[in-house]
């Protein structure tokens, strides 16, 4: 094992402590629920709340979001597991400012049990919570509501937070967050597992050399595994797969996120982000804004993935509205 | 090999096509100089120039810092190798307002030896460059000036920075950037080499389960290899190095960086930051602002460092200074 960690079963624990220490200009627990990450600003008056949340493991999704003008709360679950019901109810409680609140967070099944029920909660008090759940990974199923949620998180969230931060309602919220999801498409490719802290061994099994195209976030399986390809031909195959799902077409605008899975370096990173340029270019789409980074990992997992937003003019304003979080910053 | 890239041969060269691409908001390539990043408001009216720079792998050091109000521009050099000196004088020309430069770099023997060139093809043309090197790495000699720049890098150019920002002439910019050199120690652990893409190769070779001590950004001998201890325990260690180096002592004020060195999750970062902010509270320093993340890496290398700033009401106002860049924004 080559993590840095103390007691296995105390990472999570541990982290968010670490974390509301470090961003305490911008967070802190909620006295009522240690899961619960908050905005030193929430509840913000005349704004609707905006929640968050899924396992942990993928920083800095979810809590890295939570501040200013993005999420209000993030809700933490235990390694790739959800968080608890009473969590998702806690974080209304604690962000909700008489507008009601939008949970929003990838489609995985134990995520939208507990979200649900804690919406039910809320519900019993008065308090009414929407949700919209990301479903932007192309190759987990072929109904787009079955999908898993990936790195789109963040697009969709960016855009809710920052529609939420304009004044909008909870329905305006959850429309202009469905129609950033409805326009979000995802795939990615694992070099490597990733290594679950409490067995200190990998989380799946997977040889030095090998790719695999399509693999989810907590190592579901993708579409194929193979020899390690050069960059440009593994870029080629996963935009083949997220250009004509939407369709993205010629005259199209687009954000594009080439997400980290936790161990690939930047420098591969903007190797596989020229070539998907070089891809848009070709096909007459027209990149608006890119980011490049570490946005949803998988801890120490190795590999990539590529998303693409369609954008109009709504969504532009949303994606560049200043906002600032301890891990994502728009002056 | 667990790398995306396509010719080994190619990977500076597809980076930073790659990366002027994905950021072409911030900055562009010197028209005369592919391995110059220049900002897009260079050169700045009335400023003096930033101008960092450094061997390739360390992203997003250097040229993640390149933008509004931190450096004018990058000069980027081979995997772990020093840019040229034409490449050096090239930044120069390239962000000379008439107000001189400022070279900011780790101190390497064959960066100072190309930057002092750079200099001096300068100073035929009568443009004014001075320099600061940063020596924060504690454990790489006894004599300060000796020493080794690594994370504290981040620091001094962000104090630099900020300072030419506000309108200091070049003495008033290098004195900030030497105080902030001054007052900035740091120490690392790796856990793992990083993978040399021209080889396939680790750059050292390190057994699963150690940990070295000290070691440097290129891989250099650090203070004792062992098997890998409890996190805590291995904070422990660092601090026990860095505080008494500067002395940092009860009731001062510090700026603390945990940086991953690239494959280092959010979690453990984070989970190492905890047990820093446990020593400093003991201590009485006072934690003022906190910086956890990948700031400056070798590439895919396990492994984390931790640096410390002393503060004054100078270096604060510095630090906290607004700035835009692809991969360090306040707002």
């Amino acid at each position: 094992m080559r993590r840095l960690i103390n007691d296995p079963y105390d990472v999570v624990e541990e982290m968010l402590e670490g974390f509301c220490k470090a961003h305490s200009k911008y967070v802190h627990l909620y006295e009522n629920d240690g899961r619960v990450v908050v905005s030193n600003l929430a509840p913000v008056k005349g704004k609707v709340g905006i929640i968050i949340g899924g396992g942990s493991g993928h920083e800095p999704l979810f809590l890295g979001y939570v501040g200013e003008n993005f999420a209000d709360a993030a809700v933490i679950g235990n390694i790739n597991t959800s968080p608890s019901p009473e969590s998702c109810y806690n974080a209304v409680k604690a962000v909700d400012a008489g507008k009601g609140c939008l949970y929003l967070y990838g489609n995985y099944a134990g995520d939208v049990m507990n979200f649900d029920m804690g919406a039910e909660m809320a519900a019993e008090e008065g308090i009414r919570v929407e949700t919209v759940r990301v479903t932007d990974d192309v190759c987990s199923s072929k109904n787009i509501e079955d999908r898993r949620g990936v790195a789109g998180d963040f697009f969709v969230f960016k855009v809710a937070g920052a529609k939420a931060a304009m004044g909008a309602d909870l329905d305006e919220v959850k429309a202009a967050a469905e129609k950033a999801n409805a326009n979000t498409r995802s795939m990615g490719v694992a070099l490597s597992s990733a290594t679950h802290p409490a067995t200190g061994k990998p989380i799946f099994e997977m040889e030095e050399g090998d790719m695999e195209i399509g693999m989810g976030i907590h190592g579901e399986p993708g579409v194929r595994r193979d020899k390690l390809q050069k960059a440009d031909k593994v870029v080629e195959e996963i935009m083949s797969y997220i250009i004509p799902d939407l369709p993205f077409i010629t005259g199209d605008e687009v954000a594009v996120l080439v997400n980290s899975l936790g161990s690939t370096p930047l420098m591969d990173l903007h190797i596989c982000y020229r070539k998907v340029a070089m891809i848009l270019e070709e096909k007459g789409i027209k990149i608006y804004r890119s980011f490049v980074g570490p946005y949803a990992t998988t801890m120490d997992m190795i590999g990539m993935s590529i998303t693409l937003m369609k954008l109009d003019d709504e969504l532009k304003q949303l994606l560049d509205y200043p906002c600032s979080t301890p891990y994502f910053t728009i002056k």
